[in-house]
């Protein structure tokens, strides 16, 4: 299987995609009687033979997979039923049409589709199953029987009787395999990737962690190698100048570093055939999405310019207050109740004097947080469900900016209590090394050893209860046998927090933030931190690709393909670490305390910084170009779109022959 | 004249412009002898009729001129042949065709194609002309023979022996009269201003810059309103609060102010039918001109695709290297030479005690500063011919960055001086009043006065030499009685540095700037400052607008529809603003100097606000998408543009005719 798979240069017609998508039924009790009803997984495999998918049911030992694998013509007319935009080579994204097929731009890997286009249509065929004669039609489950009423998606209904348990996307055996001895296992040079392979194995926003990470922990050795300098070579007469010289260097080498992540990602995206630029792509989802939703109004009442362009200025003005009512609840809350917390246990920590009492202390402390971040991350996502965020990529960046402030007082607020406490370099220090590797290797250990427990806690109980249903007395063995149960078992790529805007990554980028920060912000107190960053950083490439490749079901492709909302929050961490380097330098070279930061300075001080960072931070509230002028541009292209797209396509082809 | 113009909605084939260009010649010397030869000018027009375009001769006191129109299809026949990009209602820019005029979109104002099209056509047309023949052609002028070989351009050989002294834009009489009476005198609604005419009349560059500064004056009103409130009510027991409330409130306004601009800048965009988003705009002319230079070498080894990108790579490196290199220069030339030169000048007025002396030691400065500024306008302009700049307005921008850190130095750092010596609002407040009532005035007097003044002698002196050449005894008097020699005369709107870069927008907004930054920069010193400029301003608008329809010929119309380099240093002001703002808050407020500013903490806060300037300033250096990304993206786009046209350009027709 997956053997027939697109990865010759030009596309056969005949060829097929290997089996991707797998549908859970419940396996069928022994010799159902037959009666006048259809049973209902019978039919539902007729039908999907019908839509043109290849299908291959296996019995395994905890339920019944469907395996489903599609030839290029079926999922080549199911995206242009769909209306799939796809890039052609003069640039402009037209409608999929199956005969002009030598007009669109082709995967790095010569194949037609990318893997998120794949599953958009086998999702496309697979629920697009609709009950076409004029009655209903009675199926039966196990016994009981309901009705398949006229139009109604058949796999909706079955999901809804629970005799479909779940539609996953399978794992393709070979370029697994590949990946894992290519990337995962590859030892020798660690930080090399095969980034393209990545990304069509996994889809554009996994792909675009890993370049990230890869980057951020090549980059990471410079600063790494300048730290380990710092701290065991002897300046002499010049060691004073050590610590700020390394602050300017670590802050331009950030500033360097995301400004070149940028073009890194640049680069990517034109590979990965997303013609068009890096603020371009920014934009585009929330236009596409922004003008999907309002031309159904637009054609109605075409003429009225005017009104339209009042409701436009109206709607983008009530968003931006939304959003502003939001982030002042979270930053609230943030101040009102967690910081009085956070402060409090730092505080309690200082003053307890057994170790009991402390254990006791933390242990309670652990539990609270959970709690709160939990509350918080339901909280954020209610909010945002009011927010007229254009998009899935929009709803899920607003997410990633309200979670990330609570986990922001939460990391790091404990640490300035310290460092405003003792004002003690060293003490600093310690609480800097408790901090990183407790957090990072215990957070590694959990996070790949979490999915591995619920894996073999639910192999267990699957397996536990077949031998129960046999009751076999002979006490022979059942195992698990075929690749696609042990899949079903296995756990899936969610975030922690608001899994319904987010995948797994939001757990990975989240550690990775909090890392850059702490490394940052406190750069100056401990340049040696850099390098165990490292270190922790070249093991984390290995740990989650070992992770997504073996650990877990293979995830849910998704569209996004920048960074998006954590490299804003990568931005702040730079401005942040100035400020905090400053106060350290300020505390480390006034042991004396001869230069007095009197209230009244310190006030003129903060407050500057908080003007600096609204007159930096405040274009992100209001948009540069107003709704309706967005509007305005995006509706004739998509007209146009619509009229010319038969033609266009023609004379592209043609280009497309003569470019060739 | 000009009656028959496009204003009506639908275009008629015939209509045609009115005289927008003249060409100037001597007046021929009285029954030149008929010769074998042609006489130039003759041949000139009849070539010029030839070329479809309609000659009116008029003898003038100082010279002959030929006015010339032309009908809608000659201009539209000239941009076809120049292959102008125009947009068309899908939002693509396609190459112009007569036949599929239906496609393009029209101006506001109902004509197709807008002044600076106009006058592209114009100029190619006029120095299209060529000598097509097989041999060359003897032409005559005065007595004088020359040769006008084949293939030359007629208009560049007249011009290189002399014959055509200039070729100007016309001022449109009715036109003019209309935006005179309805802008320039309109004293009752004194912010409002036509910007559609204006745009239609002078194009987009001078239409941006009077809505910017419209929209600037209209906002200054705010804190123009509350800086009386600071000033005259007491609030107190509350009155410590009300500057660094001002303060407060200025910084926000600024914000504000700036994004909101960006916003409207964008609507300009949209109603003037520039289909793209301020971002896109920014970087479209570049991507344009930087492909029409690489598409020659790359059809040449179109296969060899990494040789290009790393040729691209190279490029780009090296560009940012000159950049880098000539900022570096100019940085130090003003570090080096201006710096000291300013505080000696500040310092010995100081010192200096007789009035007498101090007079003398201004006039001296002011005219080093006058040759100091042109000495480093010459510099910049020839720095900035070894950059690889993309474009004209890519290089007027790097242009205004260079020349803008010179009239920074020479207008603040006497402030600056002034404020750190005596430590003293009052004395701040007072030198902060003179630099501005005497700048705003002596510059608005100026700007107004030479133009007029040049004009005046020219006149005479052209009046004068007809006088002198009639030797009329009778001592008739000799008028200038067509317009055509009056617009001849007037002086022509340039810049007065680097004018093969920039027109005369360059000084005024460099006014504009200097003033916003002394406003910002020195708020909490003198709120009332916000008053001054906001009545300066509000005259500013007319006696701008008096300048360019009164004193000076039409300028030539310029491509640029936004602020540009300008907007980037309104934005540093700000930045600029929050730190002089802070200096000056804690002077007030230290007036015993209790808060100690020890050496230490000082070089940490001057180290900490570099960074952060490096940190929101570095992108401006590196682009964000590498140049071959750029380049590949543009060029599928280009190519099927070609080719694509017009089939597209048949689609888009019916497209049209559906919408209507």
């Amino acid at each position: 299987m997956g053997a027939g798979r697109g990865e010759g240069e030009g596309a056969v017609e005949e060829e097929a995609t290997g089996y991707e998508v797998g549908i859970v039924v419940p396996k069928l009790s022994r010799g159902a009687a037959a009666g006048p009803a259809e049973d209902c997984v019978a039919r539902l495999v007729r039908e999907l033979e019908g839509a043109g998918l290849l299908v291959e049911r296996v019995r395994g030992v905890p339920a019944e997979f469907i395996k489903l694998a599609a030839p290029m013509g079926t999922l080549g007319r199911a995206a242009a039923e769909m209306q799939m935009k796809k890039l052609t080579y003069i640039g402009m994204e037209l409608q999929f049409e199956w005969d002009q097929v030598a007009a669109f731009v082709r995967q790095p890997d010569g194949s037609l589709f990318s893997w998120r286009e794949r599953y958009c249509c086998f999702r496309y065929l697979i629920y697009g199953i609709v009950n076409k004669t004029n009655s209903e039609i009675t199926l039966k489950f196990d016994d009981k029987e309901f009705h398949w009423k006229q139009n109604e998606s058949l796999l909706t209904r079955l999901e809804s009787e629970g005799v479909v348990k779940l539609v996953f996307p399978l794992h393709d055996e070979i370029k697994r395999k590949q990946l894992l001895r290519n990337w995962a296992l590859n030892w020798l040079d660690f930080t090399w990737q095969p980034i393209d392979d990545i990304y069509s194995y996994f889809g554009t926003k996994i792909a675009t962690y890993f370049a990230f990470l890869g980057m951020y922990t090549q980059w990471l050795f410079f600063p790494a190698f300048f730290g380990l300098a710092t701290q065991f070579i002897d300046f002499g007469s010049l060691q004073w100048l050590v610590l700020p010289a390394f602050f300017i260097f670590v802050i331009s080498w950030a500033v360097f570093f995301l400004q070149f992540w940028k073009r890194k990602n640049s680069a990517l995206l034109a590979r990965w055939g997303i013609n068009c630029s890096l603020s371009e792509y920014k934009n585009m989802g929330n236009e596409l999405n922004s003008f999907g939703d309002s031309l159904t109004i637009e054609e109605k009442k075409f003429d009225d310019v005017s009104a339209e362009k009042r409701k436009l200025q109206r709607n983008e003005w009530f968003g931006v207050l939304l959003r502003i009512r939001n982030n002042a609840i979270i930053v609230l809350a943030i101040i009102c109740l967690q910081l009085p917390f956070e402060l409090a246990y730092a505080h309690l920590y200082e003053i307890t004097e057994t170790e009991v009492m402390r254990y006791l202390l933390t242990a309670i402390y652990l539990v609270a947080i959970q709690y709160y971040t939990r509350i918080g991350g339901k909280v954020s996502v209610n909010l945002i469900k009011y927010e007229n965020n254009q998009g899935e990529e929009s709803s899920s960046a607003s997410l990633v900016y309200k979670v990330f402030g609570l986990y922001f007082m939460q990391s790091y607020i404990g640490l300035f209590y310290h460092a405003s406490l003792y004002r003690d370099i060293l003490a600093l220090r310690q609480v800097l090394i408790q901090r990183l590797i407790v957090s990072q290797v215990l957070e590694n250990l959990i996070e790949n050893s979490i999915p591995y427990l619920k894996y073999s806690y639910k192999k267990y109980i699957a397996v536990h209860k077949k031998k129960h249903e046999r009751e076999s007395p002979s006490g022979k063995s059942v195992r698990l046998s075929t690749r696609v149960e042990k899949e079903y078992l296995k756990p899936s790529y969610t975030a922690s927090i608001g899994a319904e805007l987010e995948d797994g990554l939001f757990d990975d980028f989240l550690e990775l933030t909090l890392q850059f920060g702490m490394i940052m912000m406190f750069a100056c107190a401990f340049p040696l931190i850099f390098c165990f960053a490292a270190l922790n950083n070249a093991t984390e490439i290995r740990a989650d690709a070992l992770k997504l490749l073996v650990m877990l079901r293979r995830p849910v492709p998704r569209a996004a393909a920048t960074i998006g909302a954590w490299l804003n929050i990568f931005q702040f961490l730079v401005v942040m670490a100035i400020c905090t380097n400053c106060l350290l330098l300020v505390c480390l070279y006034d042991a004396e305390g001869n230069w007095r930061i009197e209230p009244g300075l310190a006030a003129i001080l903060i407050m500057e910084h908080a003007l600096l960072l609204i007159k930096f931070g405040f274009s992100h509230f209001v948009p540069e170009e107003p709704a309706w002028v967005k509007a305005n541009r995006v509706r004739y292209v998509a007209q146009a779109q619509i009229v010319c797209s038969k033609q266009l396509l023609k004379s592209i082809s043609k280009l497309d022959a003569k470019l060739d």
